[in-house]
Formats: C-alpha cells, structure tokens, sequence
C-alpha cells in the first residue's frame, strides 16, 4: 500500500544505511537475498570505508563470500580500510591464491599488518606464494593439497583422508600427491585409482611415476603451454630438489589467460598503466589516460606536419583537405585489420616472430584488392562531388597505395615488436597509425603537387 | 659433415616429403618428434589435402591428437578432405564436445557422410550436441559421465566403475551421478565421498540431493554467471522433465570465454563476420575486411562533408588543415578509451545499461582534465609554429572541447547500444568516431570562421 522506498530499488542505499546504523543482522539478511550481480553492482556504488564497514559488519565467512566475487581493485581498496584483525580473520576463509592475489594488491605496508595478525600457517602460504611473480606457476597456484610419503598403503591414504575429512572438505581432491623424505614429489595418485584398489597395496605401486609437474619460477606463457598440450586437471608444483610445493589448478590457468585476453582488448583502445573502474579518484584516471594520450599527440603532431610541407598546394586545391582525415582514418582501420591478424596468429602459434616475408606476401595480396576496391569507390565520389577526374584520381590512386602501405605495416609491426621483446598489443596501433597518416599525407598532397595545373585550373581560380 | 637439408630446419618441407611418399612410419615418427608448437606451425604451412593426407597416413589416434592441437578451421579443412571412413575413424578417438564442435564447422552434406560411417552411439551423441547453439550449456558440454541408478550400494557403483574402468578411463570422473528410473537426475556422488564411505551403504543416502544443474538450453551468459558463482569443477546439464544428458566441465566454460574475449579484441580492431588466418582464400579474407570498411569509409565520407560546409574558412586560414586530423583522431583516442572502461564495467558487472547519467558524471571530469590538457598542449604547439594566439585559441578550444565530446559519447555509446540489444564491442567504435570527427571538424572550422580576421589578417593574404 506504501510507496516503495528509494533504497528498495536501489540496494546500494539500503547497505549504506544499515552500515550506518551498524545493523549486522540486517546487512547479512540483505546481502544474502540479493544476488550476485546485485551485490557486485551495490559494492560498486560504495565508498571503500563504506564497503569495508559492511565486510566488518558481515562477519568473516560471508565477507569471504562477497570478497571472491568483487573486481581485484574493490576488494583490495575495501581490505585496506579494514582493521588488520579484522582483515586477517576475512583472509583465513579465502583458498592460498585468492588471499595470495589479495595482498599482492596492497601497499607491503598494509599487508604486513594483517599478516601479522593471521595464523603462523596462513602468513607462511602467502609470503611463500608472493614470492613469486603473480602470473608465473608459482603465483597462480595453491597450498592445499594432500601429499602423503611412498611408503603408505591405500588403506593407510584412506584411512588419512577419513581423518581430516574436515580439513580436506575445501580441497579440491582430485589427485593424492606422493613425496619422498624431503619432501620431493615422487609420484600422483589419482582418487579413481586409489577408490578402485586393494587396501594392502603401497602407494607407491599404485602411483604414476615421474609425473608432469611444473617449476614454481615457470613464466605464464610456460603454463599456458603445457595447459593446452595437456587435459590436466591440476598439476604439481615444484621448487629446487623436485620439492613440491603446491598444486597449480586448469581454473586458474584460465582464469589468468581470460584476464590476459581482456587486459588485450583494452590496451587495444587506450587503457594503459592498469585497469581502469570509474570508481577510482578522478586524478589517477586523468593521469592514466593522458600518459597514453601525450604520446599520441606527439606522434599526431610528427604526422600531420607533413601537410604544413604541402601547405601551398592544399590551398590551391583546398577541395583535398576534406579527404586527408578520410585517407588517414581509412588506411588507419584496413592497417589495425592485419594487426588483429598478425596478433592472432600469433597467439596461436601458427605465425612466428621471423616469417616477415610470407605475412608481407598474404597481407600484400589482400591490400591490392582492398586497396583498388577503396580507392575507387573514393575516387568516384571525388569526381561525382566537384566533377573533377584529376581530383578523383589523386585521391583514389593515394588511398589504393596507402592501404597497400597500411597492411603491410599492420601486418609486420607486431611481429617486429615481438622480437625485439615489447608488447605487441600496445604499441602496435600508434606506430601503425603515425607511418600510415605521414605517408598518407605524403601520397596525397605529392600526387596533388604534380597534377596541381589540373586540379585547381586557372579558370576556376 | 654434411650440410643441414632444408627440410630439417623446415620440418613442414619434411611433412610434405614424407606425405608424397606414402611414408607412414616415417611421418608417425617425425610428428611424435616435434614439440607441439612446432606441429601447429607445421600443420598450417601445408595445404588443406596435404594436411588430410598427412592425417591419414598417421592413423586415428595420433590424428586426433593432431586435430585436437589445431585451430578450429585448419582441424576442420583437413577433416572435410580426409575420406569419411577415416575420417569417422578419427573422430572416435575425440571428446564428445571436440567431436560436435569440429562437426558443426563442416557443410552439413560432408559431418552426413563422416556420421554415417561412424558408430551409432557417436552419430548420436553428436546429433544431439549439435541440436543445441554451439555456445550454450548444450552446446558446450561432453556427453561422458557415469550414471548409477538411486538403488544402488556404494559397492555396487565401486564394482561398476572397476569393470568398466577401460571405458571409464578417458572420462574425467570426480562425480558420478545418480538417476531415477527415467533417467532424471536425483543427485551428484563425490568420488571422495564414495572412497570413504562403507559399501554397504546405499547411493541415495550418499548423494547430494537436489545438486546444482543447468538446462542444455542455458545461453552463454547464463552459464559463465553460474560458474563465476560456484566454485563447480563440472555441473550436470538437464532436458525437459530434468533428465541428465551431459556434463558441463569448467574447462569447456573457460576455453568458450577465452575465445569470447579473443573475439571481442579482434572486433575492436575491425576483424568481424569470423575469424581470420592467413592460410584462407585471399578472396574470403578481403571480403570480410572489406564489409566492415566499407561501412567506415561511408561514415568518413559523411563526417568529413563537414569540412566541405567551410572550404573558405579553410582556404583563408591554411594552416587549420594541419590540425584537422589531429584533433580528429585524439578525439579517437580519448573516446576508445572511455568505450573501453565501459565495456570492462558491463562486463564485470559493476555498471548497468541505464546508468548513463552516473557514467556521463564520471566520464565527464576526466574528460574537462584531458581537455584542459591537450587542448593547452595543442594550442601551445599551433601558436608556436606560426606565431599566431588566435590560431592556438581555436586549434585548443576545439580539442578541449571535443575531448569532453569524445569521452562522453565513448562512455555511453557501450551502454546504449547495449539496452538496444547490439554487440557494444562491435559498432562502438565507428558510431564514437563519426560522431567526435563531425563535432571536431565543426568545432575547428565554426570558431576559426567567427575569428577568420584574426587567423588570416589581410596584410598576410
């Protein structure tokens, strides 16, 4: 019978005023009735002081919950705010890589504080897990695993899984992990076979031998690798000595390559130095932005001064400066085409970094038909605007070549930038889009020079 | 002491010596040689028939290892050349989902031919994967699982699973799952909690009841949400009346959102209508590519008509003509940057489609910061190089201007096109730039017509 009230629609507003009023039956009621979306979304609309006072309101195991669905950065900013008792009791609920993944967000600082206040086991896993680069094998893997020695039987494995039923009830138990004395991984047991044999026999003759594993220092593209060579589930982890030291699982390999794939996508338009969430201070999102921006202005000024060169010629034949920004965007989309492609193939591996010549051969071919496709269609509407042949002839032949230049460029430069060791999806598009406006420019305004008595005849002047 | 043939730094020379020659120890032993990098490579420097023949000749089990390495359509061009007998022999030794998802890229007259050489149950299993959109829960799920019916004893499910453990072997079992009569699924068994339970005990009182499903029928979206909220290794996809007829594994959902994002960054780069590699006909690669410029360069056409509408302006003020493409493509930039921060937000989920006024907000500050800043740094540059304010008031002016333009269509195009039920990732970015270039174009040429007596003074005409 009432009006619904604004913070019905809008959660948001709800979770701020039971924070506020500091109302922890009524914020865990709330949370638990909306759902995922709705939470991440209402997160989003809080202030970091406000998300964390929710999280402290929650109670540690929800505020888990609700910390494993949130982007990186709102959950680093909420932990931060977050008394590190507080904060270390959220941790314990997390598995290794996420807490790991966690404080590697945040200042060493902060996360020295709430390490301080976790359990002995707890701070060990994670100094052990940070120590290696957050997107090698080492930081993309976990500690919970069971390893049991060679020497035990099937009965005895059972028997220990029976036990800790409790503490295994989290793992993902797929495999049993079977080490020697020191620690080091002599064999896997998968469960199938563990559940499928004798009681009396040993493990270790049921074990597969000399097993897959990875070195914890081992790159992301090496994971990625050996991910796809191979249907694992899992796969050990090892240090100096074959010691295993944890496990690391397909989820998070994929994961990681998902983040890869995105963090492509939007280098692809700009976003540089981080993610971007609009969340974050207005100040750091400008900085961001304009470090990429400067360098493109630069670049832009370099390529456009090839017009101030022709400056005589444009103003005698001022119908040309309406397609200069045409030619230059045109050649600038057919060249991030062949960019796209050469990324691609790439990243499949059916290209590599060396094979210049035969991209140049495929990406030449489809700029010849691309080219005099375009090229024509502009010349014809050059020529049907001012009903000048000459003027429809300079722009069409200077788009049909630039294209010819653009794919070529678009084509090579990621492979160039590949060996030389730079990231290809960056710098990719802006090397691509300065050669091809200068020469573009260039093809224009020289053609226009030498043919200038017929586009801008005396008469008409 | 003799020279390194060619073929053995090009093992694909040797591929395709050994393939003409009929050799098939020899081609066995030289594919189990390379590492895998080097047979993808291989495999797509060679002709669709000579990768069949080298496919035949390599037997049905290393040929679907081959097959299984490959790029979609390389793995689906040598198949559709391969006879249907062999063909179907290859096929057999795939997954359920490797084996619908190679089918469904074939005419449909050749994965007839291929199916009706194959065995019943798999010509089955694949007409049922392939009734459901290759990206939905049915699409994407494998259709090899172990059922048990309720009634069964723990012993039982143990006996089952031991003698048919050949056929189980290549199945990923970590549940197993437990039907009614009519096949509709009851529950999921734990193989863990099968090893420690006693064997006496019955199926339904170990099962988790009520477990986690999803409809075949279940989109993309839907189904990355549910695996993003649970932590499930697999989940068991239902039919009408709740009857089980697959298994869906994080690993399928992971790889389909790989090539997700995969696709998104080649749309962003105008590589749409599929993808591209450069073994395909060049007369199919520039076809594509030219169905998305074609549509660019009309849009061109139509933004620079603006500059048309001020020949004069532009004539007697030359030097704007530099600065015409430099502000139209910063605009660009500062706009794709904005489109991307709005697509990472929808996807994650912690903006929505009709926030546009939050979003404008927040793009609109960034967007007055980069303004002021560019259009400083442009405007010093103009007044510099020719000693003309007035000149470096309109140049700055117009791109502080256009940067706010820019960010704010950028930030809510995504959105927009998104309500309208369009692919943000794909049409984003020639709406943003037609519409910024136009603006700019304006903004430069209607401020330099107002103060044309200070940028060309008589005395310098």
């Amino acid at each position: 019978m009432t009006e619904p009230r604004l913070s019905e629609s809008k959660p948001w507003l709800r979770l701020r005023e039971l924070a506020q009023a500091s109302d922890a039956p009524g914020l865990r009621h709330l949370v638990d009735a909306l759902d995922e979306s709705d939470r991440i979304h209402s997160f989003a609309r809080l202030t970091p002081e406000e998300r964390s006072r929710v999280l402290e309101l929650l109670g540690p195991e929800r505020a888990a919950d609700v910390i494993g669905e949130l982007p990186g950065s709102h959950a680093a900013e909420a932990i931060e705010e977050l008394p590190p008792v507080a904060a270390a009791e959220i941790l314990e609920e997390l598995v290794s890589d996420e807490r790991a993944d966690l404080l590697g967000r945040l200042d060493s600082g902060d996360a020295e504080a709430i390490l301080a206040e976790s359990t002995p086991e707890t701070a060990d896993s994670v100094r052990a897990l940070l120590r290696y680069p957050p997107e090698s094998a080492g930081g993309l893997m976990i500690t919970e695993y069971v390893a049991v020695p060679e020497i035990a039987t099937a009965q005895e494995v059972v028997g220990e899984l029976r036990e800790n039923v409790e503490r295994y009830a989290s793992y993902i138990v797929q495999y049993v992990y079977v080490v020697g004395p020191r620690g080091e991984l002599r064999g896997v047991l998968p469960l199938r076979d563990l559940l499928l044999a004798r009681g009396d026999r040993s493990v270790a003759s049921l074990m597969i031998r000399a097993p897959a594993s990875i070195r914890a220092s081992a790159p992301r593209d090496e994971v990625f690798e050996l991910f796809d060579r191979h249907a694992f589930v899992g796969i050990p982890v090892t240090e100096v000595g074959d010691r295993l030291v944890g496990v690391l699982l397909r989820e998070d390999v994929d994961r990681s390559r998902v983040g890869r794939a995105e963090a492509a996508e939007l280098k692809a338009r700009g976003i540089v130095g981080g993610e971007e969430l609009r969340s974050m201070p207005i100040l750091l999102r400008s900085r961001r932005r304009l470090s990429w921006l400067s360098i493109n202005i630069a670049l832009n000024v370099v390529a456009a001064s090839v017009i101030a060169l022709y400056q005589e010629t444009l103003q005698a034949a001022i119908a040309l400066a309406v397609f200069l920004p045409i030619i230059s965007d045109m050649s600038g989309c057919s060249g991030n085409q062949a960019v796209a492609v050469s990324l691609r193939e790439l990243a499949l591996g059916v290209t590599r970094p060396h094979e210049l010549w035969r991209v140049w051969i495929k990406e030449a071919w489809v700029g010849c038909m691309n080219g005099l496709a375009l090229g024509l269609l502009i010349a014809g509407v050059a020529w049907l605007w001012k009903g000048n042949l000459a003027l429809g002839l300079v722009v069409g032949v200077a788009l049909a070549l630039n294209t010819l230049v653009a794919v070529s460029i678009g084509g090579l430069v990621p492979l160039v930038l590949r060996r030389l060791g730079h990231d290809p999806a960056l710098a990719s598009g802006p090397i691509l889009t300065t050669i091809t406006d200068m020469c573009g420019f260039f093809l224009v305004l020289s053609l226009a020079s030498v043919s200038i008595a017929r586009l801008a005849p005396p008469v008409a002047g």
